[in-house]
């Protein structure tokens, strides 16, 4: 089993930790933007392409400046994801609107801002058209049920809340190009965390066929296929990333085949990747608090599930490096907890690692996406900040701590001196 | 299957809607003081008696001041905590410190306000004496481990972070002796959501046994014996509430033979549950946004999982009350979704409700622990407001919903604009 490696030695983190108090999120900006240059040349065949970026995953407007520079757009799915995109400057078809269950002040907003707007629903496009009008460039979400073809496992798409069925797509452009839309792009999701390039190959034959037969059908040109997000990556020791060249030469195996095989060219291909493009790159970085031994050995860190919910969620596995003991012997197994009133709140379960004490530096890997951005404040807990470690070897701060005053922002303590009971 | 009732009628909801709108919380001060008072009814019998409400729940100081007038003490387990009830006036033995893998800076608030510090681990005896030094009073944790008797189960607890082992509690207790503590209390945790009364009962003879065999032992006497919480709600409708006066009766027979039996009486009886304090008192109020149909039927709501996290992370049951249609007939099969781009983000799936249309409004029940506590901000939606109905019919609310304001306060646009990239 190889080590996951860190960006900074134990020294280069006890020089952030003396001015950033841990615990903290910290991404590694050159490895980043290496990762997001990559995607873009593994696609450089396909004219237009453009990734963009799920915002949800790690929603801090630092981190998508970056990526826009590299040439990536914003998926959003809400207010807040709009807001970010608007503070960056961002307008037009940089943005890609992809909800589900959507009020109409966001779609007023998402056209306010020129964003693809993608709808979720065959309804949708009369809501959309009473509150905010209908754009010139409209995109559709498809959700293939369950396909005949047996090879493809998205989880079960026929249960899942999103998209358009494959009869609605038909009678969604239908009605659109009626309604006077002139453009058009087409969209579908996929499975999650998903390691199998061959998985997005047969994503795009899928997209790919029914944008022929719609084109034909309906006589008009698809412009874009947003092959959604979902590319997974490699949380274990040993596992392999998804090869992305390799995943680019399938797709355009079918590209050319398909698209270029029924005069459909040119077509833009669109991904909303997250966790594949921030993923990897960012760390938690925390000390441990106590050792406490009991039926068990646990290590208590001073994060807790606030900063990372994954593993207490899902059970998913993080990697965790104690800084300075990479190589020391693994001669410890250890629960490695959080300080959250629940049981659930561990990092790791019998891990095996250094024999750990109070002040040891651990850092979690592979925190950059889904971990910030999905932490709540339960028992009172607050999220850290982040940080970014610049190509230069700088360490700027983009996101400051929570305090208890934002904790307590939602409520009144003056009218509780009121308050009669 | 019996229908569960709501405390207010559509018209009255309307008019609620009309000053706050949808979705949010909204507590039945009524009902929530009325079982607040049964339960200590139930243990008038014991002297000292002290259901110590776990904040976590509800951590609404407005909850904490009606429920601090029924007598009701404070369980906190976080800094935040603490605060709440230092905003409520509350302290010394109204507070007790129940907390895990404890920073010292919270040891700390916790003595400075006389706080019961009830420590988790027996390292922490010398944590605290360093940090904040020893109270006069101290409490431990116990955590029974893979007991012998056999029909106990608090899942495994031997796999539970929490707690000292048997052995350390008598170690414990010796060392704090000898540091000078003077009064000393006992506490276990139990499972979540019990609706077994013989359950407590069980828990309860344990502690008992412990209590007899440490006071023999060190010649010390245990003042209060805290049951934990756990105690469940019938959040399906058919289910039983636990009878606490059954389940009083049950731990009085133990307390007369194993405590008054080995002359240890008196010994104060405490509790600290939060749910079936007000879990059953709390309703998430929402209206139907959108309906959709493609493999199945949706009816995606307003709220969304910010609001209540409990049926997409655990699966859990919420009953679904649809305003002025209680005596329609159930004809429709729903999953019942929220806005967030994520598949699990649904109330309920497959059921049984009237056919619904957008603008009904859908109240989800026993939503007043572990409720709004549990919201994060994912996909950048914001916490919805909390409101009280008070016990004259007026609804006053007690909690803003947050905006986006709150959301991006912790994010400098300012530096934003200067970030170079």
């Amino acid at each position: 089993m190889t080590e996951k490696s860190l960006p900074f030695t134990k020294e280069q983190l006890e020089a952030i930790i003396s001015r950033f108090p841990t615990p903290f999120h910290i991404y590694d900006e050159k490895a980043m933007r290496a990762n997001a240059q990559q995607f873009n040349q593994a696609f450089s065949w396909n004219e237009g392409f453009k990734e963009y970026y799920a915002i949800k995953a790690a929603p801090n407007p630092y981190l998508m400046k970056i990526l826009r520079q590299e040439g990536f757009g914003i998926d959003c799915s809400s207010m807040a994801e709009l807001e970010i995109a608007e503070q960056i400057g961002m307008r037009g078809e940089e943005i890609m609107f992809t909800s589900n269950d959507t009020p109409a002040y966001e779609f007023v907003k998402a056209m306010e801002l020129g964003a693809i707007i993608n709808l979720d629903d065959i309804s949708h496009i009369e809501y959309l058209e009473k509150h905010a009008g209908l754009p010139e460039l409209l995109c559709f979400r498809y959700n293939p049920g369950s396909l005949k073809e047996g090879n493809l496992i998205i989880g079960h798409p026929e249960e899942a809340k999103y998209g358009f069925t494959r009869e609605q797509m038909f009678e969604g452009y239908r009605l659109a190009k009626a309604k006077g839309v002139k453009r058009f792009g087409i969209h579908t999701m996929v499975a999650s965390n998903e390691l199998d390039p061959g998985y997005f190959v047969e994503t795009a034959e899928i997209l790919f066929t029914l944008i022929a037969e719609i084109s034909a059908e309906l006589d008009i040109h698809i412009e874009f296929a947003n092959l959604g997000g979902g590319i997974g990556i490699p949380y274990r020791p040993g596992q392999k990333p998804v090869d992305l060249t390799h995943m680019s030469n399938g797709i355009r195996q079918m590209y050319e085949k398909i698209i270029v095989g029924n005069g459909l060219a040119p077509l833009r291909i669109y991904f909303e990747s997250g966790r594949a493009i921030t993923g990897p790159y960012g760390y938690l970085v925390s000390k441990v608090l106590h050792i406490k031994d009991t039926y068990k050995k646990f290590a208590g860190l001073d994060a807790c599930m606030v900063n990372l919910m994954r593993p207490a969620l899902y059970g998913a596995y993080h990697h965790i490096t104690v800084a300075g003991k990479e190589n020391q012997p693994v001669t410890g197994t250890y629960d490695v907890t959080g300080s959250l009133c629940e049981n659930n709140d561990k990092f790791a379960i019998d891990r095996q690692l250094p024999e750990l004490q109070p002040d040891d530096i651990v850092v979690i890997h592979d925190t950059g996406a889904h971990g910030h951005a999905m932490g709540f404040n339960y028992n009172g807990k607050l999220k850290s900040a982040e940080l970014l470690l610049r190509e230069n070897g700088e360490v700027v701060q983009i996101r400051r701590a929570e305090t208890i005053r934002d904790y307590f922002a939602t409520l009144d303590f003056e009218g509780l001196g009121n308050f009669e009971v």
